[in-house]
């Protein structure tokens, strides 16, 4: 894997943009994958993100049980794989090979990254309460990972009903928010 | 103005995309507005929004008094006045008077719809109980406006230190996901 450790102060930029990201997980050597687009940060540092896992979802149990998974961004180049794991069920497909995704031990987790997406992600479930009534996990980011090479990554951000924009260009601006 | 009622099953679409909103607020007359990017998606029908608002900010006080905001969803057009509105703080400043953004009164909130942005979602806050843990609220859309003019609006991205990315092109896939 050709990537970089990422600092886990600059998080947050990765994710506020609202890219539609792969979550993975592994349970009883059952890898999966999960496309999600239901996410906010909730904390710069260390990062805490919060995001909706429907109790309908097979990677839904794995996270309950295992408390542990991996946030994979990926770019528009992966666009089809990305719609093939959405459009799939874990219960019945091994979404890795049926894709050709690749699978990469991660540092911090038993869930597997995925190679071919720019970011990973790293996390472990810290707060259950609002699971229950939204579906609503809270997982904080301890060890992330970042392609290099990739200035601008043309991430994917969901619409509905099939329609996904693509991220154009990048603006500067007098900001003073962190 | 110049809006359409918007329908509110498909408010998911306009916020899953992770653009920066301007959330408006009223208090006994004083009105205020605050740049966004912490915000999810928890529910399609009712939409419901989960949203961090740090009790730092002039907003968290009012929106926890009324229990009512909108949520504004502004254009790169808008770029200067969003960095403003996050670069300054209500209690010194009108931000509607200094910036030159319109007021518009709201169909079911005191709130005022700000009137150059090309969305405006009316909310009820209806769950504080993760206020106290992650300053995270959670908002129940109770109407909607669209400019049905804009129909790929360029939203803007937070990705950071004065960065944002601008809403490229929009592509379609062959997703079965709502």
């Amino acid at each position: 894997m050709s990537k970089e450790a990422f600092p886990l102060s600059k998080v947050y930029g990765l994710l506020e943009p609202g890219p539609v990201v792969l979550v993975s997980t592994v349970r009883e050597g059952r890898t999966n994958i999960m496309t999600m687009s239901w996410h906010t940060m909730l904390e710069f540092e260390p990062p805490l993100v919060g995001c909706v896992i429907s109790n309908g979802n097979f990677t839904f149990d794995s996270l309950q049980a295992t408390k542990e998974c991996v946030i994979n961004i990926p770019t528009v180049a992966l666009s089809k794989k990305v719609v093939d794991c959405g459009n799939s069920s874990g219960r019945t497909v091994d979404k890795f090979k049926a894709f050709g995704l690749t699978p990469v031990a991660a540092l911090c987790v038993e869930a597997p990254l995925i190679d071919e997406c720019y970011a990973n992600l790293e996390c472990r479930v810290v707060d259950q309460t609002m699971v229950a009534k939204y579906n609503f996990f809270v997982l904080e980011v301890v060890n992330a990972w970042i392609d290099p090479r990739q200035e601008h990554p043309q991430t994917m951000h969901h619409l509905g009903d099939g329609s996904f924009m693509v991220a154009g260009k990048t603006i500067h601006l007098p900001s003073k928010m962190k």
